[in-house]
């Protein structure tokens, strides 16, 4: 866990007091600087939703639209009224897609209802676990029609390789099942994805604990991705203040040698 | 790991986006805000020391004479030009005392010195680890002679409630071996030292990660001692913003009901 130096994603500023805000992704004139992302997909209240935006100095406001209606969901209004949503970058996630057909379905209507080009690509047909090989076919259609694809995968070196090639953004990699709690499930396979290809690698999926964050970002993830932990909180917002104090916590610490215990 | 509910330092606020900087001690008019404490006798760049000590947010100022004189130190003189000495609380340690005697010596002469009324005590006569019933004993006489003291310990509950019992104003319990970097030898003891005394309990010794930082938060920890594992990093002064994010999203951490695994 210490041996660190896997800081691919920028060098920080000297000055370590401040909170990194150089942008670790850059898409079209559009600057991610937050390395927490956080769905919002799972709350029925437009004001706690913007509370916890807010506490995780988010700047990545996800929507979607759920063809199952299996989950209640905020009307667009409503947030719209809870928070000034032009400051987020927004960006489209295809998280209820059971196939490649429905994932690529659910692209074209965020763009024809909200204009929105990058998409959060999830195609989990089965067991809740993402498809590597209809992500990679998925993306590489969104891809050429000009969208910008942030894909969730397994975490496999060859497949994120293969991503990369086809030009996605990021590269979204599996810790443990989404809505898990286990954390970071093989630390290992998660750096070597990360070593295999120069874009940002998020850590996503069963980010349970800011400890579970912490380590993600030691391993040299560019950011993480949590969801359920702080939507299914006591004080949602105190838990995404806790997982932005601890993206900040261990990406501070990359690179930093850990000395030999003496 | 996750079961949690030992918020025993006061309620947070519920607007986290801040730095829950409510005092964790009070002692006389001095206010105990941040709950990262940096050992700073390690540095021999007072230029370090003052930036180690802002980016974590420092408000203890921790200074000794050291008998032994075995290790470089820096001259008070040098620090004062460094930083402004007088926005810390000041504090005596007697880090390098191998017995009870040694210890009230230290205290002594840092009162006669520069007025110091608080002590750090440590009494490590073997093996580098602490004597608790030396340490009580030590603490007993200080208290008596009118300081206020923060005894550093083996986790043990009993020793806990005795030390508070006579008065000390706060326990630090050993995570493990000072400069060990292995973290907490047993989270269930830490715990239980928590669960013994009403006073706030620091976790200090072998805490080598911004990991090691958030765990002893969310077992309850009123805060968190480093001291190696900042001196020795690449970027001393990054490593203590990391630790001071991992103290922040530990402690709000603390009580947040984590669901069960869907």
């Amino acid at each position: 866990m210490f041996d660190q130096g896997l800081s691919r994603q920028g060098v920080l500023p000297t000055d370590s007091g401040h909170d990194f805000r150089e942008p670790w992704l850059v898409i079209g004139d559009r600057e991610f600087q937050s390395r927490l992302i956080l769905g919002i997909e799972q709350y029925v209240s437009a004001e706690l939703v913007a509370r916890v935006l807010d506490a995780g100095a988010a700047d990545v406001f996800i929507t979607t639209f759920d063809h199952t209606n299996t989950k209640p969901s905020l009307l667009l209004a409503e947030l719209d009224n809870a928070m000034d949503l032009d400051r987020f970058i927004w960006i489209g996630t295809t998280s209820f897609a059971q196939s490649k057909d429905e994932a690529l379905r659910t692209a074209q209507m965020l763009r024809k209802s909200f204009g929105i080009d990058i998409i959060k690509l999830d195609v989990r047909p089965n067991d809740n676990l993402p498809n590597n090989e209809q992500t990679v076919e998925a993306a590489r259609e969104l891809i050429g029609d000009g969208f910008a694809v942030l894909p969730f995968i397994l975490p496999d070196p060859e497949t994120a390789r293969a991503l990369e090639e086809i030009g996605c953004s990021a590269i979204r990699a599996m810790a443990s099942p989404v809505a898990s709690y286990r954390g970071i499930n093989d630390e290992s396979m998660i750096r070597k994805v990360i070593e295999a290809v120069d874009l940002p690698v998020i850590v996503e999926g069963g980010i349970g604990s800011p400890v579970h964050v912490v380590i993600a970002m030691q391993l040299g993830a560019a950011g993480v991705l949590v969801n359920t932990a702080v939507a299914r909180a006591s004080d949602p917002a105190k838990m995404a203040a806790s997982m932005r104090h601890a993206v900040l916590a261990g990406h501070a610490a990359i690179g930093q040698q850990i000395a030999v215990a003496v």
